[in-house]
């Protein structure tokens, strides 16, 4: 059984595992505190983004030698397999750690049983701890695994009236130049950029993630996916050119709903067979209506412009809510000040039906 | 001229004048800072209610001895008057301070002639220091002084993407236990309540404040005004009870516009005349876009839940926008988290026409 001390510093471990958000992918977000023998807290970690230490290096290099005879906890079991950084469970039992509390087992074949090379070696293992709670922060990594489909995040930007374009369709810019790059951070992030043909032939967006001073490119781009019914994206729509890989999601590829639209759990089945592990869903609300009436969007990356319209394209559209009752609730994981906008950071809650 | 330290100062009694918003009213909002004899911070201040000392005054307590000799740094000319708490003029005087500099000039009559009265003893005062920010600060006190109307507060309640009910028309609850008791501390500071026929008949509100926890009434109520072009509040309705003042405003009443709505710039004056000097708009949405239309809304309280809906009534209309070019831009004061929602305020800056 877990200690007081070590629930203690499995929540501040579950805090680190978020700090890195966006720059960690395709890894998993992971935190780490070590606990000397006397239960102190004597190192903290958390992984920054591939090719960077785990988070239990960190936490170690911290601790030095108050780590022998102490324990580590860490938000996912220690991985044992010779990545870029090598396995953490050795460094683990070379640092002397006497105990390893950790919440979620990993469940990457390439990367799991670190748990049991632990305990061969005689260290004290236990596992689920605050699993739950640990689970949640590293959803996104976590969710193609138990769900076998890509963690889906709805990316939109809305004035504060919930406006996502003026009465004349106008949208350009309803937030400002931070909350755009720090769009282009999260398109850097994803594997996979999807949009709604509507929004490619009104807004023709690029959708590729570019830097947000120079608007230079990143050199992995995402696989831009346009959801496209019956095949109407303009031939020479930018979201066609070369700065990226693109596929025209069409129903008679992906299969059809009865009214004809693409069927997204189809699509998004397909997307993991492609490799897609974490989509952005951006434009138009109609689509995003869509995803979440079929209950496939993971979280919500809302940016609010200080700004109301009073007319105007609703951000949202269909998604199956008919009474307050219903209403599509979220938890909130973060609120920020981006520029002169406001992000928010939330998480839909498992529907009550 | 103001030297560096006192630019400093009175950036801080800025932000200090507003850490008691919604318990001054009516009073101004003030802040102030005592700087002693060598130009360091001795002590500092602001107003927090009716009958509570005046920023000076919790300044010059605070700084004890070191305000002979030193600065007193205050957001709003020092009052002369014998209110309930003596005038502050002459506790600067008996203080000893050297030096007094204010940003703006009382417009009170009954409360000014403070940095005249310093004068004569033989103070320096200086005027005009950062006026701009410290009337901004206090925007609420000063615009029925400047403009002769009252200050209107624009207070919604909607979901992340802008509905303000469900498409069943159901709104109870959108937002939060937190969030509701924090609307009634609004409307507990305010002297006027405004909502349109439409919302009275829909949602039959009381528009009284009351007690967050026991749900108990306020002593002073503020008045209650209906705007209904042609008198359909209906008999019944709560916001006829006993409970407070009401006022249903007509369009005979008050004047019509050429469509026979009330027209709100009258009714604004008349509501002053009759000695309305804060006023909370709510609902509905219709009512607050012809009030922006009309460039009546001073401030905006948004309360947004975590929650999508899709669909249902938008929380502004017609507030008179068709391009992102004109949108209604505004300055953000304060963003809060109130229990699970998050409440913004903010600013519409002055139209570009």
């Amino acid at each position: 059984m877990a200690n007081q001390a070590e629930h203690t510093a499995m929540r501040r471990a579950i805090e680190l595992s978020t700090r890195a958000t966006w720059t960690t992918p395709p890894n998993p977000d992971v935190g780490c505190v070590i606990l000397d023998a006397a239960g102190e807290i004597a190192g903290e970690g958390w992984h920054e983004r591939p090719g960077s230490p785990h988070a239990e290096i960190v936490a170690l290099r911290a601790a030095g030698e108050r780590a022998r005879g102490g324990t580590a906890v860490v938000t996912l079991e220690p991985c044992n397999h010779q990545g870029r950084t090598g396995p953490c469970s050795n460094a683990l039992l070379d640092a002397g750690v006497a105990r390893v509390v950790y919440a979620v087992a990993d469940p990457n074949p390439t990367a799991a049983g670190g748990a049991a090379h632990l305990r061969e070696h005689g260290i004290d293992v236990e596992s689920g701890l605050l699993a739950d709670e640990a689970a949640a922060a590293n959803a996104r990594w976590l969710t193609p695994f138990r769900s076998t489909r890509p963690f889906v995040v709805w990316k939109y930007a809305a004035t504060l009236d919930g406006r996502s374009a003026a009465a004349d369709g106008s949208s350009r810019w309803i937030t400002g130049a931070a909350a755009r790059a720090d769009v282009h951070r999260l398109r850097a992030a994803v594997d996979t950029i999807i949009a709604g043909a509507g929004t490619v032939i009104v807004d023709d967006p690029q959708l590729t993630a570019r830097d947000g001073d120079a608007e230079l490119p990143y050199q992995d781009q995402p696989l831009r996916v346009v959801v496209d019914s019956s095949g109407r994206t303009p031939e020479h729509a930018r979201v066609r050119d070369e700065s990226a890989p693109t596929w025209i999601a069409t129903a008679d590829e992906v299969g059809a709903t009865p009214d004809g639209r693409v069927d997204l759990p189809k699509l998004v089945a397909a997307l993991y067979e492609r490799g897609a592990r974490y989509v952005l869903l951006e434009g138009g609300p109609t689509l995003a209506g869509a995803f979440f009436a079929a209950g496939l969007v993971d979280q919500v990356v809302a940016y609010i412009a200080p700004a109301l319209l009073g007319a105007g394209p609703n951000a949202l559209v269909g998604a199956g809510v008919t009474s307050i009752d219903g209403a599509i609730r979220l938890d909130t994981q973060d609120v920020a000040t981006i520029g002169g906008d406001i992000r928010i950071i939330a998480t839909p809650r498992p529907s009550k039906e």
